[in-house]
């Protein structure tokens, strides 16, 4: 997992320029021809086919989401001087979500050399290892979605297909490629039902693919979305995996003659199931009653996480040090609003002096505390 | 100032556990000692004498940030068990204060052999820098406080003494030691009066000691206060310095018999300069009137405060990496409640798409701008 910085910077990041200039024949080139010369069709290059999956399925979420919320996204659409661009969706003060975030980003570029060490040490076999810099694709869907109900819970998705080239021979060569992603829910109440769909409806896809890739993926997210410094997790998990490639394939039960082909099915079901895994949890939460002190509780678990966005999350903290980021996408998944007290009873960071007060009982932050034995102590929900 | 990280993060951590247990006879001993059998004064050592000085600051700070709000502080007050401790004191959901935190932390301590080399690096002649470990002592104030009202500023101090001893002979043998601090100022809107009296306070106080130090750490704190993916400064600045030793008392322009005595009469005359700094722009602002807009506005701007603490504060993100860090005192610098939105049209950040509507003149946001455009181009105040 050495190499999801690099992953998360590059396609966070969705950088607008200063990217080394590629020698022709590339595969920019390639594909910007043959993207105008005929459609995307399972003989098109993964890069292609990866890029059409990814803006479908944006589409189709923006879609629904707008049809919950009742208010349109707002699209921005970029290119970048050398190849690639990309879409960002957002949608800001509606009548659901308070802030809704689905991007798209197709970035052609040149690994430096510490960042091709660290993939090969990700990757056996990697072609084209020992040169200064390599060719990269990377193409990723990522969404953030942060309700005003505070039954509603937060979601984030992201899915990824990266690619180098070989130096010798870009077009026909050899080539390293991989996929990541996942999904993750974090709500501010817990309620085991919405835990159980959302988990189930994840297992279920994963289980169609191979039996390991669940009970796998789940303890990787678990392990991601952590914040060490307040020793709770996020939210309630979902999945996360990366670097999956042939290599992967050999050594999960599943064998497969066209490993490429095995992932990206994968990869496509996985990304079909957002909504139905996320969509019947908004809709039965999203009208709820609640109080003011609920509101606040959302904003105190909004602060947290901003945390673990700015602080731990890599493809965040990569992407802002990336010259000429696009740092308003890569800063969408920030909430609208977030809170933070010091102390709080309830989700306070123990320390000797407080052990004494939070041992108190207080029936009306039951549901709030029983989140945070949740966030403590990951649970398995399906 | 490569030390920084190291003192921040030493400081700000306050860390209360898993510290190795230091050899007898130990410094640690030696000033309980010390504090048991007699009063501080000028010929205790320069560890007490900072305690005795930041504990008494500390007190008259939210003596009278107490009488401005109306309302009092909460003071925690911890022990470490190899000596050392600290007072958190924080007000929160004030009259005046949205949320207010005066810390003092005093740690006594082992640094391990990087740290150890990083020091050697910023200090001349380190005496004891060829060992595996390295007994330290530090003691800082740190305050933040964010009032409600957006045309109050938000305003953030730290001053902070550190020490390691010969390992050879901890209590007579030589020492190193210097100084380090600074405090700045963060407008949601500018109100070039309260900047220009801020620093000329702090001017007047540099000027006292030594002409070249306002100019330096002016400089110095426009650097360190800075959002690279933002393009912009936190606030309009202050000061800021580190590392300041006997070496660099040697530099600068004036000479001295006795450098500590010296730099810690500047540290004491920075720190009394704080509430004359301060006060008088927080009295003529807390009560002026507000839109929701302005609100609002300054909720964007603390959004910034987060990021800037969060992603590029030394203490606070090597603080949070510290194992047994006092999580609450060091997150207390964050705002009680923030905000983001994606694109904002006066300080969202330049992209390609975005530039035409950026020029947009638009009467209501003058003043949003105004600000934007300080802290794009720092200025001279004093």
């Amino acid at each position: 997992a050495v190499g999801i910085p690099f992953i998360g910077a590059l396609i966070y990041s969705m950088m607008t320029g200063e990217v080394t200039e590629l020698d022709a024949p590339s595969i920019v080139e390639l594909d910007e021809t043959l993207k105008r010369q005929s459609t995307i069709n399972e003989s098109s290059p993964m890069r292609l086919r990866m890029e059409k999956l990814i803006k479908e399925h944006q589409k189709k979420i923006v879609d629904e989401l707008s049809r919950i919320d009742g208010k349109e996204f707002h699209a921005d659409t970029w290119t970048r001087p050398n190849g690639g661009g990309g879409i960002s969706c957002v949608l800001q003060d509606g009548n659901v979500f308070e802030k809704a975030g689905v991007n798209v980003s197709v970035v052609y570029g040149e690994l430096p050399r510490p960042a091709i060490e660290k993939m090969r040490a990700d990757h056996k076999s990697f072609v084209g290892a020992d040169v200064d810099s390599l060719s990269f694709f990377a193409a990723g869907l990522s969404l953030v979605l942060h309700p005003h109900n505070p039954m509603a819970p937060t979601v984030h998705l992201n899915y990824r297909y990266f690619e180098t080239s070989d130096p010798k021979d870009p077009i026909n060569g050899e080539k390293n490629w991989w996929f990541g992603g996942g999904t993750d829910l974090t709500p501010s109440y817990l309620f085991p039902e919405d835990a159980k769909h959302f988990h189930q409806t994840i297992k279920d896809t994963c289980d169609r693919h191979d039996a390991t890739y669940y009970p796998k993926f789940k303890a990787w997210c678990d392990k991601y979305f952590y914040l060490p410094h307040r020793g709770e997790s996020r939210g309630i998990g979902g999945i996360f995996f990366d670097d999956l490639d042939a290599s992967f394939l050999q050594s999960s039960s599943s064998s497969s003659s066209n490993p490429q082909e095995t992932l990206f099915s994968f990869v496509s079901d996985a990304l079909a199931s957002f909504l139905p895994a996320y969509v019947p949890i908004v809709e039965r939460r999203k009208d709820m009653p609640f109080t003011p002190q609920q509101k606040e509780w959302q904003q105190l678990r909004r602060g947290r996480y901003v945390e673990f966005n700015l602080v731990y999350d890599r493809g965040t903290s990569f992407g802002l040090r990336t010259p000429n980021a696009r740092v308003e996408s890569i800063l969408m998944s920030l909430p609208r609003t977030a809170s933070w007290v010091y102390m709080d009873p309830v989700s306070g960071t123990r320390t000797d002096s407080a052990d004494g007060e939070e041992q108190a009982v207080d029936e009306t932050t039951e549901k709030e505390r029983e989140l945070m034995d949740v966030l403590r102590h990951p649970r398995q929900w399906a």
